[in-house]
Parts: structure tokens; sequence; C-alpha cells
């Protein structure tokens, strides 16, 4: 059998995948996806996506649930489960179809198989456990994604136990429900089930939620989820998991007894290297990652990795613009910058959302800046009040000595969706002058990002 | 009786004017407030807060008869007209008393009245029809806002014929409404009752809706409207309105009747420059307007003017950001920038929302720019299809030769908190690069911002 002959082939049709091979193609290369199982990848399929349409359902429910305070009343509100999930899937598989058609559209030959690298400038592509195809092209971009970790005491049996996938497809309300990690993937989930109705706790190891964000941010989640009657146990460990109720080792060293009808485990997650040939080759893998250059090359000559491949931040939207910059690169493009990793935002679409970008106040500390840290509360945004939304804070964070924006820290309704103004600041390295000039319409949620860039340097209006 | 003396007064206490005072005290200034009616002026009374609350309830009654698209069902959905208003007037209140608040927190003298010029540095203060008070001061800042213009055959008589404060506070649902005049304000009155299940008519006399927006926007928004129902009438006017019933002259030239058992007008506002003690002074008005310069300063020395007094664009942010301009010139801070009208964010809360900055497409044409034009609908966006949301538009335009953002032009939900962005990049004179290598979060409709971008370089990823 010879091989078919590409100028690029991408292994993996995630955001990553896809993107770039889209790239490819508008840059004039005869380009391949390989694909084991669906277009879109997780994200798409099992990942942001169906879960962004069942939070905007389990948010109904919680709209549904406070009418009177919008001058609504209703009789016999109740949900049917299986609608909701069946519109999550059902968005899911207009999206998955509409990356094939974007596809067919930029001319690139989708192949059905999982692939792997088959010697210099070759991959194969099996298929029910076959070597179905063998492709050739001088540039291969791996990128096959990631896969939840497990625990060593606990792994998904997708009944009491579950990983993202059964908790995306529910078929009943769990009774109560134990979600461990608070990270993005387990505060999703927390806030999802609790927006219906269930009773839920979530156990974190270290000593604060959300780790990844500024303190104060997770602190401001934490009083947030639990005036909403969540349970939230940091500094905590899951011992034991069985008969609907969960062990779990809490910061004081005593052990308490959680109902745990259903379990999420929401611990992070591990590179998908296995099984991609990288034996022999000059790929190298560390921590559970392929190991690449701010080119997104690998140690083997011709073969790139992109994505949650490479390691974190495990986002979507890094990997697809790693997936632009590596084929731009390939392409011989000119006026490339490398991806700045703290220019990348971060979003959870819990209620209230969170979103941030760049340093922390403790990370820039660390690095060696001073700061100076600006806050507005929602609390005294107009346009927070008028929505019935007042629980939200802006953080913003800036370097004394020169006035660059560094980072920004926001919790409350729509800051997913307000995050981009600062990554465009960021971008383009704006300073404390330059975002106070910035016109930002009222009434908008979005002053209060201008608030806090005047709190930071005293000249706040509203507060 | 000796004048009060002041480094700064402010007459008329709206978002130019409470703002600049507030920021007048922060400088280091004896500053007072004249106010002749409520703290936060029309917007916050009369305007864009209590309009934002009362569309808030009007999209959840809109949801709650499509709840079913999202897996829920609720029996006898109704709300009580009586408890909307009420919401809506207690937001106002609230942020009324809020500015009461922050006045006092900076240490601004508030008198109650209506200030007028009397001689140079000094304002006479009338409270019922008497002079109560005289202050004397070196800088004097005229912020009194404008009021609704009348049609010379129509006059809100309070009962058929509504302004927008009756709009505002409506005792029952019209049976049927004709709005005069499709701005912003005309069009948002008219979402608002169509949520409601109000039957709408909109005229304009204009060849479009929306005139101040790019024309794209105008027909994508017709559409939208249309789909809900309402009836949309461009190049027409209505010549008699008696009885529940208005006379329309169509563009076609023919008379059509249609229903009005209520009517709103909202045909453009015009500057509050009577009872000012202009007269005498140098002071300048024209068409309805007080003349400034980029640093709002009068003719007359001392007294500056700002916000809608001063003509268009009439926004409260703009003219918070002028009184902001204006006090820290009069302080002599350094470094001070007139405030370009081009990167002023113009918003409407209609539904589908619209948001727009900058240059349409034939304002940069006529401006002699050689334009690039990049369009992203919403139906391309995965989180605008997770949220249910498809139906909207965002057009981009640059200039050709330097790559510069002109102008930005969107329609769909959330668009009013997106804009500032685009305000951010406007503002810090981005070019199409920059915001190409921006990293947008993902899933979010902010990213249609960056696809939009792109496609104006051939290079959209999702279309």
């Amino acid at each position: 059998m010879a091989d078919k002959q590409f100028d690029l082939v991408v292994v993996g049709g995630g955001p990553g995948g896809y993107v770039a091979v889209i790239r490819a193609a508008q840059l004039g290369m005869n380009a391949a996806l390989v694909e084991r199982e669906h277009l879109g990848g997780i994200c798409l399929n099992w990942g942001c996506i169906p879960t962004k349409a069942l939070l905007r359902s389990s948010e109904i429910n919680h709209l549904l649930h406070n009418l009177g305070d919008y001058g609504f009343s209703a009789g016999d509100v109740s949900f049917d489960l299986g609608r909701i999930v069946k519109r999550s899937r059902k968005v899911a598989g207009q999206l998955s179809r509409g990356v094939a058609h974007l596809l067919r559209k930029n001319k690139v030959t989708v192949i059905d198989g999982a692939g792997r690298l088959a010697g210099r400038g070759r991959v194969a592509v099996d298929k029910d456990g076959q070597e179905a195809d063998t492709l050739a092209a001088p540039h291969i971009v791996l990128a096959t994604g990631a896969r939840a970790r497990s625990l060593p005491n606990l792994e998904p049996d997708g009944k009491a136990v579950w990983s993202y996938k059964e908790a995306m497809v529910p078929e009943a309300i769990p009774e109560s429900l134990l979600v461990i990690g608070s990270g993005a993937i387990g505060i999703e989930f927390a806030s999802f089930y609790r927006n219906l109705g269930v009773p839920v706790t979530v156990v974190e190891v270290l000593d604060r939620i959300l780790p990844a964000e500024d303190p104060e941010i997770s602190d401001f989640a934490l009083k947030a989820f639990r005036k909403q009657g969540m349970t939230l146990m940091t500094g905590a460990r899951v011992t034991e998991v069985s008969d609907g109720k969960a062990s779990v080792l809490a910061a004081d060293g005593e052990t308490v007894t959680v109902d745990a009808d259903r379990t999420i485990l929401a611990v992070g997650i591990t590179g998908n290297v296995e099984g991609l040939g990288l034996e022999g080759t000059g790929v190298e893998v560390e921590a559970g990652h392929v190991v690449v250059d701010e080119w997104l090359r690998t140690g083997e000559p011709g073969v790139h990795a992109i994505g949650d491949l490479v390691g974190p931040p495990w986002l979507a939207h890094k990997a697809s613009h790693e997936g632009v910059l590596c084929v731009e690169k390939i392409a011989g493009l000119e006026g490339l910058h490398p991806l700045d990793k703290g220019a990348i935002p971060g979003c959870t679409y819990c209620r209230p959302q969170i979103a941030s970008i760049g340093y922390s106040e403790p990370a820039a500390k660390e690095a060696g800046y001073e700061v100076r840290v600006g806050r507005f509360p929602y609390v005294g945004n107009g346009k927070a009040i008028a929505l019935g939304e007042p629980e939200g804070l802006v953080k913003t964070v800036f370097d004394a000595a020169t006035g660059e924006l560094l980072g920004a820290h926001m919790v409350g309704a729509e800051v997913t969706e307000l995050i981009q103004g600062y990554a465009i600041a960021r971008n383009l390295e704006a300073t404390e002058a330059e975002l106070m000039h910035t016109v930002f319409p009222h009434p908008t949620l979005s002053e209060a990002m201008h608030e806090s860039v005047l709190d930071a340097y005293g000249r706040a209006i509203h507060f």
C-alpha cells in the first residue's frame, strides 16, 4: 500500500487540530486530518460546548425559582432532564457537523482512525486495531489532546463514580453529588447540579477552591457558592466512596462522611501521549506532555505538537492559537510572535461566572513586581443592579513602575464575555492611562472594568 | 445675602455633572453641585437605568414563552405590570441614593434648586420660583442635559401620547403601540412592549431604522424585529393620531391607518439651554446646544459645558468623560487628550442588542478611506448556539492602507457588553494584526469579534 502524500498531516481533530488543518489549507497546503472519534474533539463533543448548553438550562432553572423578583409568576415549574441533556447533545452534534462542513469547504482530507508516527515523515492510521492507511508528509502536527486523570483509590465506573462524560449525560438527577476537584471542570458541574437543586459537596485538596485564580476571587466564589447552599471543603481528601457515602479527611484532621449518591472526578488531565509512536523518535515526553519549543516544534524534525498534548493551560483557545501559529510558522509567514501565556484568558462558567488573565496579585509580587491593585464590586454598577445581578468583583493588577496591566480577575455575571477587553489590552501592552481614557458604554457591566482601573489609581467614581 | 464661595460649581446632577463634581472633589477642589430635581439626572432616574430594568423583565417574558426549547415547562405564566414598573423605579431610586452617598463621601456640597449664571463667576439658585442662594466660583460647569423633542403636530399629553417618561411607568399594557422614531430610545421601548406581547408599529421618517447604525446592522435588526411580529415603516410620517388610530403617510405615498392605543414620541432631543442666564454672556448657543471647544470651554471665561447640553452623541458615558476631562483640564493636569468622538461606543438594549463604535462602512468610504470589511454571524459561534441565541452579526471596518480598526458594528445577544473590547482597541489604535494575535476565550460570543477581524483578511476559521 503506497503512502498517501500530503503537505501536512494533523493527528487529532479537536480545537487545536481542526483549526490548524483549516489554516494550513487556507495557506495552500494539501492537508489531511486524522481523527479517531468525533470531529471537534472533547471540547466540542464532551467539554466546553455541551456543558455550556447544560449550564444555560440550569441558569434558567435558577431564574424560574426567582421569577417574583422580576414581576413574574408561573405555576408548576418543572424540567425534563432528558430534554436538557438532549438539547446539549444536539448542540454538540450540530457543531461537530459544522466542523465537518468547514473541513470539506477548505478541501481538507479527513481520515477516520487513530494516527501514529510511523517513521520519519510518515503517519500510520489504525482502524479497528488494524493499520488501515499510511500517509506521508514533511510536516506532521500532533494534536491528540488529553484525558481526565483518575485518583489512585478511585476510578470512574460510569455508575456511582462519573468522569466528565457521564456527568454530562445523566439519566436521573442524583440525590446528592460529590465533586472531587475544584478547578474549572469540577466547579462547572457543581454549579450545574446545584442550580438544578441537587445537594452538592466539593472537595479540594489545596487550600482554596479554583486554585488557578487570584485568591480574592477564590474567596469571593467560595462565599457565593456557600450562599447557594453548596458545601465546599478545602485542604481535604476523599479517602473512600461507597454505597452513596464518602469519607473525607478534612483540613482539621477529622474524617467526615458526606452524601455521595454520585461522585464526579475532576482532578485534572493528562496528555494523550500513548500509542502515538513516539518511541525511538526525538519527541520528548515530560510529566505526561510532549515537550515543544516556542514554535510548537518537538525534538523530532518535521513533527509538531499543540494543545492539551503539550501541557497547560488546558484551554481550547490556547490549542487553536497554537495550531494557527504552528502552521503559519511552517508556511514561513513573516512577523509571527510566539504565544504569550500571560495573555491567555481563562473562564469558568459557573454562577457567578469567573474569568481571568495574566498575573494574579501574589504571582505578580512573586515575579518581582511592585503592584498597584484596583477593585470594583458589581454592587456599584448600575447595570448589575438593573439586571438583578449585584454579585461580582473586578480586580486589576498593574505594574506600579510602568502602569502596565499585568492581570485582571473577575467574578460575576457575564465576565466570561467581558474578559476579552482585558485580553486586547494585555496584547497591546496597555497602561492604566490608556484604559482610563477608554470610553466604556453606559449602562454596562463593563464599566466595572473601567472603575477597577480607576480604583487602582485612587480615581474610582462610583465607589 | 453673601455669595457662598467654591472652587467649582456644577449646574445639573446627571451623569455628566455628578461625575464632574466628584472628580473635582478628588482633585482637591471645594465643589458644589446644583440640581433641580433628581440626583443622577434623566439617565439614572428616567432613562438608561430604569429602562434596563424594564427590558430585563421583558426579556424574561420572552424566555418564559420559549421554555420548552431549554427543557422546561411552567403553567400559568403571567406578569404583574405594576411589579415590573415598581422594580424599575426601585432600581432608579437605589442608584439615585447611591449618587447622593458618593457626593457626601467626596464632600461635595449639594444644593437643591435650578442654577443659572448670574454675572461673571456667579451662579444663582432658584427654588420655587425665587432666588434662594447665590454661589461664587472661578469655574462653572453647565451640565443641564437635554429633553425630548416634540413634533409640530403632536405633543405628549401623558395619556394617549407618551413621552419616554410615561412610557416607563405604564399603568396598563397598551392594546397597541405606535412608536414614532426608531433611534435607540424608540427601539428600546418598541422591544420592551413587543416582548410583553403588545402589537407594535414603529414609524421612522428616514429610509432605515436605527439610522445612526451601519446600514447592514439596520437591515439585520429590521428583519429580526419583523420576525418578532413588529411592524416597521421607514420613509414614513405620522400625520395624525386620534382615538386610538394613527394615519401614516407611507414611503409609497399611500396613507395607511395603524392601531395606536398609545403613542410614544421618540424623535430626538434638544439641549436644556433655557433659563440658564446665558443672555449677555459669551456662551454661544447653536441649534439648541451650547458651543464648546475641545476642552469643553464656552465663549464665556470660566464657564464650561458638558454632556447632552453640548450636543451629540447624546450618551451618558460621553457626558461623564467630558465631565472628567473638563475638570482635569481646569485642575491643570498634564497629558490630557481631547475626547475622540470616533472612539465612543453606542448601545441599544433591544432584542437582539445593538452596539457600535467608530466609522460605519459608508462613513469610512465617505471620509476617503479604502476599507476592508469583515463579517461574522452568530450562527458560526459555538457559544451562541449553546445559549440558543444564533441571531447576530459582527461587522468590522478596517483601513486597507494601515490595517487600523476604523469601526465595529454588532447586533446580537450581549453585544452591549462586548463592544468595550473594540473601544479599547480603537483607543489604542489597534491594527488587524494585533487583534488577530489576541486570544479570545472559548467558548464565548466574543470569539465572533475575533473571527470578524480574521474575515476582513480572508482568514476566518469558522465560516
